[in-house]
């Protein structure tokens, strides 16, 4: 078959494809990562690239203009190799990997993850408790006897025995034999021998049941360490943590190279059916998880050996993906997934380079759409503990909601879509770098902007839209229902696509062009937030409460932790109470999963949160569409719901 | 490297080694099955074989005559190839297996397994109880209700609710999944819809846990079937059942492949720690399994994916080279194995290839010389029920003795040598086609014997040896230490090795030379008698008891069904009492697995007796050697212990 050379810049990448390979799938194998937030169907025109030099066949398509065309401009999903290429990927095409150290990963998310190490003291004081420390897996250096003729019993036997003669050690059994791998069966006898019978034992817990994950030579108890990891639609945060002394040694975020086959876990779903699509996706998370313990193995001179537990919260598909099952049906009526409970399982099994005998768990979760994640949310709150109700928001790439306190737990998903990660905006961007976060207006009009790292602004991420839409609300430049006033003012102007307000000129835009908001996207925002906050308030009513009721909302998510609540309140997508009711909690997803790697009793308690928390699903309650409906407007239809926006 | 032919005669085989290859060696790659007592160390001197054509070298060996090197006689195992070669295999060099249909096997075994099969009606009897059917492994089919809008719960929650809603069902863990493979996870929602929701689930018990083996389209419950097997030193039998009907479906026996690497357990570990010794012992044991599954299976028209689940029971010895695990320190005092209790594994994870999620288990033993045969062979017998003491006497290649009744079971292990199956005896040989195995001595010395399928006789196994001892005490040819008087009468002559009996001349053998019994073999068989005799005595002594205080003697093993009471008592090989008290149990090794297999209730009592049946090593005992010095005479020192024989 014949065969064609691609370069990518900037990045400098290149790679040999066949004939008619598709460019957006050839810049994915190369490591390019190019937006591709449809997942590649030519819908969401986020993978323009620039042909340099060679020769492509394209498919017609609205997305690109007949100028652009001259420009030599084309959608990758859309467009064939047909001969060697040079090729442009143009900086707001691309998710913003290219280029970067782990340490400018690290640092962008700086706010990310530093409220996740913080969430233990602030959070187990709210929640009035600490879980009791008992770690998945333990390790335990061992003197035994060497066997007599009077005493000769087997070398598994005498393990066991001694393991059980220790006073509160965990094998609770009552079994001749710990049950163990054939693979450690093998080795015992030389490994006992050849140590002199002084020996560490590793021991696991799983199906209920304590086994014997490995034995090593000599004393290595001190070695004992573990992962846990939330999995995002968007981004991965993974943490390592020393199961001897329940400290946290570092934390990692990266994007979740997913991203290139959709932004969001519909598009993943759909992509997931294509030919080799689930495998892809698969692999594509488990790199990032190799990726992210790797260099944290690296960074604390930690042997990937001495790794024996990975504990993962994240929503129903992102599990599904991760252990490589088909989630197709998640996205069917009436929504199945294959389980939400998934059993513990080596992490070997889906290619994870830790210890070879070492656990894979995931948290439980309660449906299709709301899931691990949210368990692990709610054990990180403590919400399941509080006396009075309260509620914990976590918006991610979608936006679920749990209503609850120490007697009841519903929850349920909202189809936010992805327009707070700046999705199906015109100008819309992932809060990275570049991305616009914050937003002022005056009120003689002038805007001041603050970006990600301070860079150049390249789009604007959802708190930016927040701020902006409140700001321009603020100045009068916006009427309640999200139109822009007709107003004799530089900034506002008409488009193809109706009016829009121009946040920054190209002329200081880091991508050269004008950083607008639209009608339409501004329509889009009115949605997402409508979406959330009818949500709420549906789950309040179906338990008769009102938010006046609620004495505390959580807001989790990386998204929570930049987000001006003033203006969130202001356009109606939180409720208008006092601030102080609002309390960012920051990735609960991984604080979750943390307690749940050091405590069998958080363990416990997470599979007690999934079984006891209710869904509720919206879209079956016709009271959720009044709500929706009365929410389509900044910041509501009913004033008096929000009478701080009343001035 | 330089590659030479080797031809086999009369198997005709043919394989291409390296020069310098050793030739038994190369005969065991070619398929050919060549006796190495020994383990082919150049000691037992049964490896005889005629290099026709081509060049060898070999050392110089005391087991060879100059007139036989002369006939380009050499033993295989001290050859090495220098030239392509013919090669002649004698009759008395093969272990039998040359040239025999499975049928030929079945039939020379029929004795052997059709009391096995037998034992059921009259065991149960005797232990008067029937175990309740709970086999390892259960298919189920079940009509699942498929999921609604207002029922969306998770395919494997809605499964394992289906099941705890069964009445009476196994599984009886509280959790909300079942434990199940990632595989039969992956599977799961295409198949319950492709299925329209009506499957036959596989549901195992493993570590007390139930799981789920695996899943499959329809209603395919009839179809679940399991093998036990023996997995004897010198042969191996498997029994297919059927695990819905609690039927046994056919029997197969083989010899097991790894006498060509030594006839006794210690040849064999001493094999195991060469260079790939136990990964050939182990694939050896593998080889035999599968032939005898796959017969079966292709006779019953079964398919190997709905066989589910393996019950094994073997000496220790046997089971670790079956798991593949080192047997080292079995042999080296204080003779310690690595486990008594192995772990429920998946077949597939020692090659043995039935369904890919299909179990193997392996009956507990009690110590490195009492294994899970003897721990099977009570369990069969019932010995742990009986109110009155009784003894189980299982003569394999070794020598096992359990005393014990409902209150206690003490088991200690002969070593009697491999000499009661021939091994070690000038014209000894394993009871299989052409041995003589019954013999009759007139008083006035005419010889008249039988042979196994008629044959011409090519050897003597050991039945024949002991009705051969016995006839020549009756007929005052040989003195009660075992010494051949002189008599003018033409079978007695003198030889090398001292004096020895004719009992077929050459012109009347299978094998063109006299089958003769010496001296020196005599002396062997009352050393094997001594240490079996006198190690039943030692057990009873221990626990203050006598012969007389005994109520039933089980003689299990192959070799029990043949051999005649009054004979063995008459040489002293069991003890002088009421023909009736002793019972034929066959193959209790089998029975008791296949108990396993169907019941719950026999694994439990299987792994209660192995725990409770306390281990006596007669080596550390002064009273033994006096015991046994005591029992060195035909039939023993004090003959008020043997009335019988007193005429």
């Amino acid at each position: 078959m014949e065969k064609f050379k691609i370069k990518f810049y900037p990045a400098g990448k290149a790679i040999e494809v066949p004939k008619d390979a598709n460019l957006l799938s050839s810049a994915i194998s190369a490591g390019v990562y190019i937006n591709a937030s449809c997942g590649g169907d030519g819908v969401c025109g986020k993978c323009r690239v620039i042909v340099r030099k060679g020769k492509v066949n394209t498919q017609p398509t609205g997305m690109i203009s007949s100028e652009e065309m001259n420009k030599n401009i084309y959608l990758a999903c859309l467009t064939t190799v047909q001969s060697d290429l040079e090729v442009e990927v143009p900086r707001e095409s691309t998710i913003g990997l290219e280029g970067l150290t782990p340490e400018d990963i690290h640092s962008r998310f700086k706010g990310f993850y530093s409220a996740s190490e913080k969430i233990d003291s602030s959070l187990s004081e709210l929640a009035k408790r600490k879980f009791v420390f008992k770690p998945q897996v333990i390790k335990k250096y061992l003197e035994l006897e060497e066997p007599t003729i009077t005493n000769p019993s087997s070398d598994l036997e005498r393990l066991t025995k001694h393991l059980r003669s220790i006073p509160d050690f965990y094998p609770d059994k009552k079994g001749p034999i710990i049950p163990s791998g054939l693979v450690n069966i093998r080795q015992l006898s030389g490994l006992l021998r050849s140590s002199g019978w002084k020996i560490t034992v590793v021991i696991g817990e799983k199906d209920d049941t304590w086994e014997l994950l490995f034995v090593e030579p000599g004393d290595t108890a001190i070695k004992n360490y573990g992962f846990c990891f939330d999995i995002g639609t968007t981004t991965i945060s993974g943490q390592l943590v020393d199961l001897n002394s329940e400290k946290i040694l570092g934390t990692k975020i990266t994007y979740n190279k997913q991203v290139v086959f959709g932004s969001d876990v519909i598009t993943r779903i759909i992509y997931a059916g294509k030919k080799e699509g689930l495998e892809k996706l698969h692999l594509a998370v488990i790199d990032c998880i190799d990726q992210i313990i790797k260099e944290l193995c690296q960074e604390h001179n930690i042997s990937i050996n001495d790794v024996t537990c990975i504990t993962c919260a994240g929503n129903t598909t992102m599990i599904h993906l991760l252990l490589c099952i088909d989630p197709t049906f998640i996205r069917k009526e009436p929504y199945v997934a294959t389980s939400n409970f998934m059993p513990a399982i080596r992490a070997s099994e889906v290619g994870i380079r830790i210890n070879h005998r070492g656990y894979l768990n995931c948290i439980p979760g309660v449906s299709s759409y709301v899931g691990g994640d949210i368990t692990a949310g709610v054990l990180a709150c403590g919400l399941n503990l509080l006396e009075k109700p309260s509620l914990l928001i976590d918006i991610g790439t979608n936006g679920e909601i749990v209503l609850g306190n120490r007697e009841f737990l519903i929850s349920c998903s909202a189809s936010a879509g992805p327009a707070f990660e700046g999705s199906g905006l015109k100008c819309g961007m992932r809060a990275s770098r570049g991305a616009i976060q914050k937003v002022g207006i005056s009120k003689d009009g002038i805007v001041s902007f603050e970006t990600i790292d301070s860079d150049a602004p390249r789009g604007i991420c959802g708190s930016g839209y927040i701020d902006a839409i409140a700001q321009m609300l603020k100045a009068g430049l916006l009427d309640k229902d999200g139109k822009i006033k007709d107003a004799k003012y530089e900034r506002v102007r008409n488009s193809e696509f109706g009016k829009e307000f121009v946040l920054v000129f190209k002329e200081d835009s880091g991508i050269k062009k004008d950083i607008v908001i639209t009608e339409v996207d501004i329509d889009n925002i009115k949605r997402s937030k409508a979406a959330i906050y009818s949500a709420a308030e549906t789950l309040l009513k179906h338990v008769d409460l009102s938010f006046d009721q609620i004495s505390r909302i959580f807001i989790a998510g990386g998204f929570g932790t930049n987000i001006n609540i003033e203006s969130a309140i202001r356009i109606g997508l939180l409720p208008d109470l006092e601030t102080k009711k609002f309390i960012f909690v920051g990735n609960t997803s991984l604080a979750g999963a943390r307690y749940a790697i050091f405590s069998r009793e958080a363990r416990d308690e997470a599979g007690e949160i999934a079984r006891k928390m209710a869904y509720f699903e919206l879209s079956v309650d016709p009271k959720y569409m009044d709500e929706y409906m009365a929410a389509l407007f900044f910041p509501h239809t009913d004033l008096n719901k929000f009478p701080s926006a009343k001035d």
